[in-house]
């Protein structure tokens, strides 16, 4: 096997959160693979072909970049954020394992990058300054119920939440559920940060409550972050509020 | 308030996981504050200060960088890693909400950085696929029985598991218990990973199951994964196998 596949995170949008060994794999790639609007945010280069696919086409685009790889070609699968953080990487493994047993002996290399979750939590402070959870709210790929346990466990245990893919057209009633859920849980004052493109120039935070956390604030470009019971908040005149979470706890 | 204070995101060693947006505020600092082996990481620069200090002394480190910053400096914390998982980040607002008043008008910019668990979890695969957790195993900071009820709440839940802090000489003991803890909770075939010193030169990259895992494998500098009932194995002929969580899941 000559070819080389790299699944390279590209971080939250802004180009300053690229990572040099990131933008020297993608510089160097024959071939780069993923949804289109990712895409967009790689420079162009000369004799670089580009593979585009829809957002929901994820083991399909897996398997072809696999396959091109095979080929001998040097191939890029693009991934926002952190490529292994709900996106590619998983699916390109996944590819790796059920696909042709050859492709195992692929030069494999995974590059991460800023995640949406680390770049939410540095724009709104330090939120995710002790223990923490990354959850999909999505159930397009697990049940609802898988869901409902993991936040209820989450809150439960103190972990700070942050919701990945909290609502989009297709799944407009999930966040709403999941606060709704959380209430009993978490006291109402709990602070509650939507950040939405986050470092891109339309980027928009709001910091809230649970008691009054309003799920329309969310769309498919929102990170949602659910403090615990010993996130502070630190109001600052004319400015937005800083979250943080005290590294130090005592015994509830 | 004209000072400046910026908590900075090294990444895991590697310097090409160093962001552009991260270097430049290295560069432009007058000051540059933190534990004295993360400072030996910033390259110099002329009539640049630097306040080195032992890793313990976060509280002490963070006033002084506010004091510094109130005094019209242009302070950059750093931290390894991303700043605001279990690092300076809150350390920082700790200070800037205890301390003088007017700290909370000062310019404060966190510059996040790829994280040690995503670092270990590119170099592993995607063991990070689907739903995750972060958690300390200190128990400096927070009662052992909080921590191991998180660990109980989050491997009965499914959720995929980064330990960080999971073992030092003050501490030998609690990554053991851990282990013994979760042995009844997930099958003894459960993928568990040990990456030490991730991306540097004496990278080290252990993989085993939770039936065979050996505390002994891990040190300071040591992040361990385990994984959820669904985490798969990939073996290679002479290679490392990778670790992948899938991202579907089926009802429990």
């Amino acid at each position: 096997m000559t070819g080389q596949l790299a699944i390279v995170g590209l971080g939250p949008g802004d180009p300053r959160c690229l990572t040099p060994q990131a933008a020297a794999t993608l510089a160097n790639a024959s071939d780069l693979v993923g949804y289109a609007p990712y895409l967009a945010r790689v420079p162009g280069r000369p004799n670089q072909r580009r593979h585009s696919s829809d957002n929901r086409a994820e083991r399909e685009r897996a398997h072809h970049a696999a396959a091109l790889a095979a080929s001998g070609r040097c191939v890029a699968v693009v991934s926002s954020g952190d490529a292994g953080v709900f996106a590619m990487a998983s699916a390109v493994f996944e590819a790796i394992e059920t696909g042709e047993p050859a492709w195992r002996a692929l030069d494999i290399e995974v590059v991460p990058g800023i995640s949406a979750m680390f770049a939410a939590s540095a724009r709104i402070g330090a939120p995710l300054g002790h223990d923490f959870c990354a959850l999909s709210l999505s159930d397009n790929l697990k049940p609802w119920a898988v869901v409902t346990e993991r936040l209820t466990a989450a809150a439960s245990a103190g972990f700070v939440i942050a919701l990945y893919n909290p609502r989009s057209r297709a799944r407009p009633w999930q966040l709403g559920t999941a606060f709704d859920l959380l209430r009993p849980i978490l006291p109402a004052t709990t602070p509650v940060a939507f950040a939405t493109a986050v470092t891109c120039p339309e980027e928009r935070i709001d910091i809230t409550t649970l008691g009054e956390a309003d799920p329309e604030l969310a769309d498919m470009r929102t990170l949602v972050l659910i403090g615990s019971a010993t996130t502070r908040r630190i109001d600052r005149q004319g400015m937005r509020p800083w979250l943080y979470t005290p590294r130090g706890e005592s015994a509830s």
